[in-house]
């Protein structure tokens, strides 16, 4: 394809993405497809190329049946992912660029914007200055939680890990609510199961128990275990509770454990000042990860990483092979983002990021948030003056989780009901062993009305 | 941004990226900034949002000043990594779509897309069988080798790895040209480098050494040690060497250990039938993995991984919370790939890769290759009659390492005044300690003349 060529496609591809984010609405928001449907209308591999028309038609086709639509405005699932278009936008001038910033020196702008980006952030989400120059793009939360277990591993063997690896008696602790990925990362990292302590939480607020975590750090010093990490949660993906991360941070500094702070949903609402407060402790942390991809108005996929402490990780990750050697590595001047990540290679992913900060503005951003903190807020006062339905969490943010007193069997069908009208999508939970609804209020395009039919539907 | 604008910005986009293709030659290859010149020149985060236009003046201004030009003609450095335009689109589908493909109920077409590709590029490649439904894409091929060991330590453990961890008797084997994120991968999982050994390599093909891998395995064994993994390479980063994939898989199968084969640069070359020798043994392996983004005409990040123990990998890396509980999952009748990677969420990758075979359809991807191996042929051809300049490896496909007879200070200057000149990019590496140049001809936009340019330029 030569650059006419792709002129001329490129235009009718992006007149394809107009016109499907004009009529996503239309479409039920969760596929109605059955395992299998999507293949059997597959064609084999062709020996001779086609236009692009080909492709576009199988996604009429067959891709769009079977699509679950992150991007409708009925979309409350798990945590919306906008890829807002301006994103988009941007991660096509990525694609576009084709370059691959595994070092400064295989293309330094795609190193020094992200650099700058990841700074500009800490000033205006409010950080610890000792983030500044410790902030890296990952591609999700999950992998931010591995690196922050690794790096933390590094520092609590007094660097001996990088050599003699894991001795067995790491211990890493979260909440019962805290994401799954943290348990995943202790896995991937050697430990096993055996080495995670589930925290319980508080069964109102569903926040970490702190004296149960001192508890449990004591036993575990005098079993002789070690205590590696400690991650706390702005924001669980259950029901968005807030762990006490101010009081975790003083456990963490008496016993030498690395403080993560898993922000992934909840993140970007440190923008704003009225919300800052959820983040208070922040400043404690060694390591911070929030979403871009979810909230922050960033085609997925976009993670933010902050790390007090970009020495440690750089030593326990780094590698250098003859091939990757270059002057300016040597010259010690600049960061090499490859000992930053799991992956060598890396996509210049900050182009999308850039992109929505430039075309929103910070004050855009700001109002794409309040927007659905205040959705959030009137479906709540809804729920607050129904006899049928309760929250079983208190709202934090643009998240409302709530269930039927009538059980979870009513509450259950009255999910899959609304799931299979096609006009919405919600997925659930369980708090204190209930079957809950979680609305997540985050999609670009959810206005009052979608929030009103889905409350609608969910009380029928 | 609404759709209508998205319109109007994204056919602007488009022609950005026209015009950056057509003119790419006229770029020097490799960014002439100094460190710390892109961050100078970016404004703050504004608090107004702004039109397009600026940001693609910043990429006018600075961006591109600060770019190594990856899709230039001249780029001979690492293993060019093509984005051809096709793949470009459908990366744009990817994001325009925005959809999140964690489970299969997140999106079916996202997971069936995918299964159906990886499932016809076994025909395609001539994979074994063991292959079909063990097919997934990860961003890397580092990551593919993370996923490799930690599916072996799990099976080794004879599935105790996931509650306990690591025992530290864990043995992983490369050779001393494998590739460094086989040794990454192994110090992520927490085996530290004193679990990897490094076998000598035949100092002239630069291939594993069997016998002394052998010797290695047996006196490891002997030591009370655990062999996990070897890995061998079909196409090392270096000079391009082709591991004895057969007897290697022979000593795995006697002694248990996975066999993960790396062909991360050559694999796309088992398509064409005349370079599928090259991969003999592969039917034996545990796992393979090939990067559809270096010569295989696909955009950066997609990295292709097959494994014969899918069920091995599922059940060293599931989890599963409340939250991501579906009717479809339960059902057993699908595959959900978040288990089948580090991270969680994953966008929809395949519709670049589909895309790509698409549009050159699979003999335009064989001609692509066979055009470049016929361009290294040459090359190395001109090498082989000259005075001067000698092969230091022996070419493999499209890489060729060579080095000047007068020392490894007549090499290096030569490389650094090709690079200095912009017309042209190439890395180096060691070969029996000897300094040489890697001339990995792989950008699609590479012909005969500029092959001849970087020739002359060397010699004189």
């Amino acid at each position: 394809m030569d650059p006419e060529e792709f002129r001329r496609v490129g235009h009718e591809v992006v007149d394809w993405i107009a016109d499907y984010r004009a009529r996503v609405e239309g479409f039920p928001v969760r596929s109605r497809v059955e395992p299998g449907w999507v293949r059997e209308r597959l064609a084999g591999l062709a020996e001779e190329g086609e236009d692009f028309a080909g492709l576009l038609g199988d996604l009429e086709r067959v891709v769009l049946p079977g699509t679950t639509h992150w991007q409708h405005p009925g979309f409350y699932g798990y945590f919306p992912s906008n890829a807002s278009l301006p994103s988009v936008l941007g991660d096509l001038l990525s694609s576009g660029l084709g370059v691959q910033g595994m070092l400064w020196s295989t293309s330094p702008a795609a190193t020094e914007v992200e650099q700058h980006l990841l700074d500009e952030l800490v000033g205006a989400m409010d950080l610890p200055r000792s983030f500044l120059g410790g902030g890296v793009i990952q591609d999700t939360a999950s992998s931010a939680a591995l690196l922050a277990v690794l790096a933390a591993l590094h520092r609590s063997s007094g660097g001996k890990w990088r050599q003699s690896g894991v001795d067995g008696s790491e211990t890493v602790y979260v909440s019962a609510q805290t994401h799954s990925s943290v348990e995943r990362a202790a896995r991937i990292a050697g430990l096993g199961e055996q080495a995670v302590r589930s925290v319980p939480v508080d069964p109102v607020t569903q926040a970490m128990d702190v004296g149960a975590l001192a508890a449990r750090l004591r036993s575990d010093l005098d079993a002789g275990r070690r205590p590696v990490l400690v991650c706390a949660s702005v924001g669980t993906t259950g029901t968005g509770a807030v762990d006490p991360v101010r009081e975790v941070a003083e456990l963490c500094a008496r016993h030498g454990a690395w403080l993560h702070v898993d922000a992934a949903w909840a993140g970007p609402a440190a923008l704003c000042p009225e919300f800052r407060p959820l983040f208070d402790g922040v400043e404690r942390a060694d390591s911070l990860t929030v979403n871009a991809h979810k909230w922050m108005l960033t085609a997925f996929d976009l993670s933010l990483f902050w790390t007090a402490h970009p020495d440690v990780l750089v030593d326990a990750l780094a590698i250098l092979p003859e091939y990757l050697r270059n002057t300016a590595t040597e010259s010690g001047a600049v960061v090499d983002y490859r000992d930053w990540q799991v992956p060598l290679g890396r996509r210049f992913r900050a182009l999308k990021l850039w992109s929505v900060l430039r075309w929103y503005g910070l004050s855009g951003v700001r109002a794409h948030l309040r927007r659905h903190v205040a959705l959030a807020e009137l479906l709540e006062s809804w729920v607050r003056a129904d006899g049928g339905w309760e929250l079983v969490a208190p709202r934090t943010l643009s998240l409302v989780v709530l269930a039927h007193r009538g059980g979870d069997e009513v509450t259950r069908a009255a999910m899959e009901r609304v799931n299979a009208s096609g006009g919405a999508f919600v997925t659930h939970t369980t708090v204190n062993g209930r079957f809950a609804v979680r609305v997540a209020i985050g999609a670009e395009a959810t206005e009052e009305r979608h929030v009103r039919a889905l409350w609608e539907a969910l009380r029928d």
